[in-house]
């Protein structure tokens, strides 16, 4: 070989350029229509579609390569079909060339199953980031994750966004918060809570699950640990699924001598029995955001929705352009 | 460091021993009993069911430490469900410190979308088999897929069965094989219909589904290729869906004169209107077995499904045993 | 190729055999030895030193080729130095053939690092099981975790176990619990004291660290929610560190009324002035586990320490022999 | 820790820019250069050689640096030294910092072990295109898969071409469509001859290859299925290798009384014995692109070769530019 | 479906655009400081402390999110701690969206453990490469290590820098180099010494470590051969550890009749005794560079050291801009 | 859900058992018959033949399911084919169940490209064990590899043999030691030539390549640096390819007034003009092992060929009964 290095560069230059393109899986239109006119981006067109035995299939109808694609679906029933199919717009996209992959789940879905509660039990959250990580996502946007630490199951950057700015703001418009008190509705929210409280300025209550030593098996006992006598009760949790866990609450602070009680979540599973438990509890108002669908049926008096697709259109257009997530929310994370 | 070589050693030694244990998802539980007793072995109790907003839970009733596990589902409608429902079982396996994990899906779901067929699609079959690899599997088992390459779309071993012998022996039993064309479906089928050919002694048809000219769009003219005139024509297919293609197919066979036509094919999906257009065509019989239930309303006269059952306990039987399971197909995979 | 099925068969077989060997790091070597010492079993020899500059060496002095291999370490100051042994000693099993590792780390080390509280923190706790994944850990044997979803960073099996009966067992027997209000000491511990009211049958007060509105920066309030007056009070925690928040828990509550205050945790980390904080607190007694060395220095007349070795050595045993942990724990996990 | 959010930034802004190289290997360095001359770009000036005992050593003469790099080699034969020595050029690259590495294999070697034909078979078009993931490639180009299922062996986005329209344009410039049927020449080819009898309007056959029940072992029968008496057949293949199917068929075809047979394929394998048996044939006109070279000891007089460096030219500069591949074959993928 | 290709197309285009951040470890700051001034940037302001248990936390003070980032950290005492402190930086950096992470480590730690020396130890310098792979480095930086080939330990590109030329230059000006005799210390450096030898014209000598057949055990003598008698001798190493070797070696050389020993090493890691060993030798001069702190009392009359902050800096410079690091070293790498 | 934890167990138990089978490729099958010889067990029978355009295929005619595979290979020319066919062999006992899979290569191809010696290389070494990996290698066996290094590109267990003492004592036996100096050809080689100092108890001198400053280019000096006048100069190399640097040596050893010249190395590569060098030089005798095929051709009079079947063999026996590869060195790696 008698090689020498070479003085001229062989190869054609041209300017790197990024896009943005925003697409939106079957289970939450709405939201996603939301947030993109928020963005003042079009939702890539696209099928998708069921054949007749169940099996999803998707197609986008514009060319997606190089780009910077979000993919918005949300969790919501039937969750399994939503998520397989948010999985599989995620690998057509690996596959057409997208540069970048990011999942938009603002509901995270089997966020409940973030550990083993009893022996042999799956560990489905951690699962359900691997499968995204698998199918080729590259980062993830959620919000309100059912414990933080479900950030760490994703292996890659995850935007982790608060809903609690958007529903205390509406909480201080409508109540005197000199009254409030913040109850977590069980041990797993009350670091939730201490938030809460910190934003109101106001005293915290919790409520205790107690196994019923007098009944067999693991029926518990519902008891306020904290002072809520005449006060107005602002439970929050992260999510109202059949609603049987806040009525209790609820009906446990009345016993107490609450004054009224006010329940706000981010996310409104509102499953089976959940709207009437919660038309016919003594609750006054149930505060929710839309990060998942919430159909006429789902919806009653009592019930305010705010919209979460400000926040998610913010976070998109920071990850876009390469700003600062964290700034949106004072530095946590 | 002033070290030697030590003569004696240190640690516990004992016998290894291996276990077979048996799982069932709750989309077939006829067939994995089936599988369980021909291997008379108990199916692992299992809890399984569905929260309000539709995530799935399992949890194992036994120890599972150290076994052999092999986990059948059919991967039927609603098919995303209980593809994770299985993705979900490996899972908790794989945390619960099963030594090997093998899928057993008689019928792999998403086969058809085992590539491109036009630009931003995914490749499903493939991502399947991903998925399942993440989730923990090892190795898989299933029957007749839509195409052989899907083998290789699992990184590990694939154990590849094939229901033909089954199936061509009812046939012969059946039929005089003297007068039998057999017909391939379209495109897809002809490698599998010339397995036939060879197993039966017997001429080749396929029908050529052709672009017709004079309309617009995709609308494709059914062709006969080969000669049917006075033959009892065996459809053969590896399945039979909306059984649209093989109602078609059977028209097609009699304009051209076939006497009688008869269709067989592995996986019966008979989703929407199969059954319908099955029983109100001049199909004679229809040949399936039972890799996917076949519930009481999907059941019809013309129907004869034979069990699978028995070859999948073979294979895991040869699997656990460290056997042959090429052996059982006289060496073809 | 003119090939044929050979009938006779090739290889030559011999029985399997399993091997448990155990090793131990060097920063808790009394807790090793008596672990092994209940499983009947030496220590594998094995040379361990630092080199000048620091850098860390392992060698064993025995073939460990094909063995079941235990490694054990704590998680102790300096704990990078002691991570990074365990990494090295997994690293050279997995070099020298063992067949399975698995690493033993009683406390498990970052896990308070398990989410990014703000942004552009790093998820240590998951960045460390994945760590002991790449150097080769197949498994993971730790106990009272910070957080159980930590469980859920380790891509592969976690058997955590619980020091909970250990410690409710002694405090049983020492201190009539019909007077006993369990405390949790802040938000993240509420779960963990539930555990503890259910097996003692005693009431919960929590302490809530609440933001001082009156007072700059992050300055926080411990304030005692639930009933603790004429109550012997026990705060539960997972970990002993600094003994800060223990030792202003343990003021709040004695404001609050509280007739005598009782500490228990499963992890003595016991930094800095941790040991003169709890010396010269009104805390009766201190109760923890040796999951962490606790040498003389450590050590003062208001402390009992249980050992965790038995926990630990029939873990190992099950494990080993393909036993239940989960039955060790009655189902809980 | 006192720390705050800092308002000014740190950092040093550049604009971003691409640089697309071409590099190719020693295999086939007339269609490298055809595509680099579309593309207006040099080839990158590589150091190239074997070492005496075989092995292959490459060297770039120019920074890759961040370069998009296109990587072409044609897997002709001595095939494992040109598949080794691009796996070693990508090897390269991914050392010296190139930014996205494509691997462009206009005929994909070994895409006929696509599956397992029988057990104990490797899939070697799987493990290839694992063998070039792992050494550092990105994505594939490729030309007319043997089948369409090998884009799903690849973890990563496959552009995959096709030559049928610069193939039936030649075609139906010399040769009256009316009088033509397409004939496949095995069972799976039969999808692919369906393509040509869309484009050009034709009739379909097929060679069916039967196995001879009246002669041991695996000889087969060649019998055409379809109506053949009188008309110009046009046999369709991926890829022509030793010439011995093609051959059988065309004289299987003329005994059925065709008029004129013309062949045609994308690949031109032409090994050992093929040039001789095309030439001796009666079939009238071969027709191949260069995506496998041609030399003149392969070149006769029936031989029509087109190029295929435009069709490969335009793809990679789309790839490049973020365009769309598939608009290039009317949606087809 | 009823679809068609669209011809307009979605989506937000943004110009790309790239930033380069420096972020420092703790071990090095002087480095850092003289890097970050060469290229004109500041070190990204960045909180690192360790919590009383030894646990490090690091968090970023400006948003990272799509920066090109370069992590500078010296692997020096103690080292598990800034290696684990680099790990959880790159960790941090990952999960806050950096888009590329690129360890610089100027001292690449653990690089003599590359191989094993015996059975049943680690290659931690494999083990490193791997760690830092697994915390999210897409490269790395590093200087002089101590065997080429580790180069290969990581699974990415690696920019290998050489202090040759700084400390060569350095040598030509102070000393006449027709009297020079360069010298490898011992076997593993003679491959470095050939390049001193090509660089300066000198002749080369090497100091053979022999063990002693007259003593047990693995009791070395220091051979030197070749011709030393009154030679000028430049002992070239990697680093100077405990000094222990390069002093034996100095006295060999003397024996032999040196007129004069200078050592000269790229990597100061003075450990333990090694001051005060150079100090009292017969060495002249110690020529080291700064890639490792030498704070004062490291410092002694003979030790002149170079800074390698230029050729850190022009390195870092060139890998954003993608420019060629090769060039810096006439190709050699 | 109502749940218990159930006593009765499921599942079928059977007594585990491993299996050792041997596979060779085409390379060099007389040391695989040797290997397999000494093991006492035949090789299994293996179908490997090329198809016509060089593409290699394999098929295994007995069952492999769960065995303990040994695959050996010479990387001999071809070298590229017969790597890429223990590649195919690894991937077809891969998808064949095969339980473990070593890959016995006793001379490790590519080994001396194990960095990269100027920008822009491969580090062909790294690749070529990530690809074993890849297709599915579970372990490594070799002797002598080029550097030690090497060890530590393969992520898994190495077991890494030395020819020194089967060399050393054929030597010993035939020359009168205490004549001879140890020479090592280059710098490289210093390492092993101090092994056989000690081993022999013999000096040391070395060929040291230098630049010829007179003379433009890359052309080498080889100056012999230490005392070789009047003795038996035992040059000894890894292996020997083309002899052009052995052939040098032993003239500038000549030169220097050595009285005999033997040369020595593990493996015979003998590539191009290898042969009629060594015949020619005035080298007295040339000593290898058969870890490449050395036919007929490749030998002549001065040539001893000693056979590495043995020490394979026992290495091979080590494995797979978990006995110590290591004490075959007496602790050396």
């Amino acid at each position: 070989m008698n090689e020498g290095e070479l003085s001229q560069v062989s190869g054609i230059k041209a300017s790197g350029e990024k896009k943005l393109m925003l697409f939106s899986g079957r289970a939450h239109p709405d939201l996603a229509k939301e947030v993109a006119d928020r963005l003042d981006v079009a939702l890539t067109p696209t099928a998708a579609y069921d054949f007749a035995n169940g099996e999803t299939f998707v197609r986008f109808l514009e060319s997606v390569r190089g780009s910077d694609a979000f993919v918005i679906q949300a969790h919501t029933a039937p969750i399994n079909q939503w998520i397989m199919e948010q999985l599989i717009m995620v690998d057509a996209l690996k596959r057409a060339s997208a540069k970048r992959i990011t999942v938009v789940a603002p509901f995270f879905g089997y966020a409940r199953q973030d550990k083993k509660h009893r022996g042999r039990e799956p560990i489905s959250a951690r699962l359900m980031a691997d499968l995204f990580k698998t199918a080729g996502a590259d980062r993830l946007i959620t919000v309100d994750l059912h414990t933080a630490q479900i950030q760490g199951f994703f292996d890659g950057p995850v935007d982790h966004l608060f809903a609690l700015e958007l529903l205390a703001a509406h909480v201080e418009s409508k109540i005197d918060t000199s009254q409030v008190t913040v109850v977590a509705p069980d041990a797993g929210r009350v670091r939730v809570a201490e938030r809460w409280t910190d934003r109101l300025g106001c005293p915290l209550a919790i409520i205790h699950k107690r196994r019923d030593p007098e009944v067999a098996n693991e029926v518990k006992v519902f008891e306020v640990v904290g002072e809520v006598e005449g006060r107005t009760c602002v439970i929050v949790d992260d999510m109202i699924d059949t609603g049987g866990t806040i009525v209790k609450a609820a009906d446990a602070l009345f016993e107490q001598g609450a004054a009224r009680v006010v329940a706000t979540a981010t996310h409104g599973v509102l499953s089976g029995p959940a709207v009437d438990r919660l038309k016919n509890s003594r609750i006054s108002e149930v505060i929710l955001t839309n990060t998942l669908p919430l159909p006429e049926d789902k919806r009653f008096d009592k019930l305010t929705v705010l919209s979460i697709a400000p926040l998610v259109a913010q976070a998109i257009h920071e990850v876009f352009s390469d700003g600062s997530v964290t700034s949106l929310f004072g530095g946590h994370s």
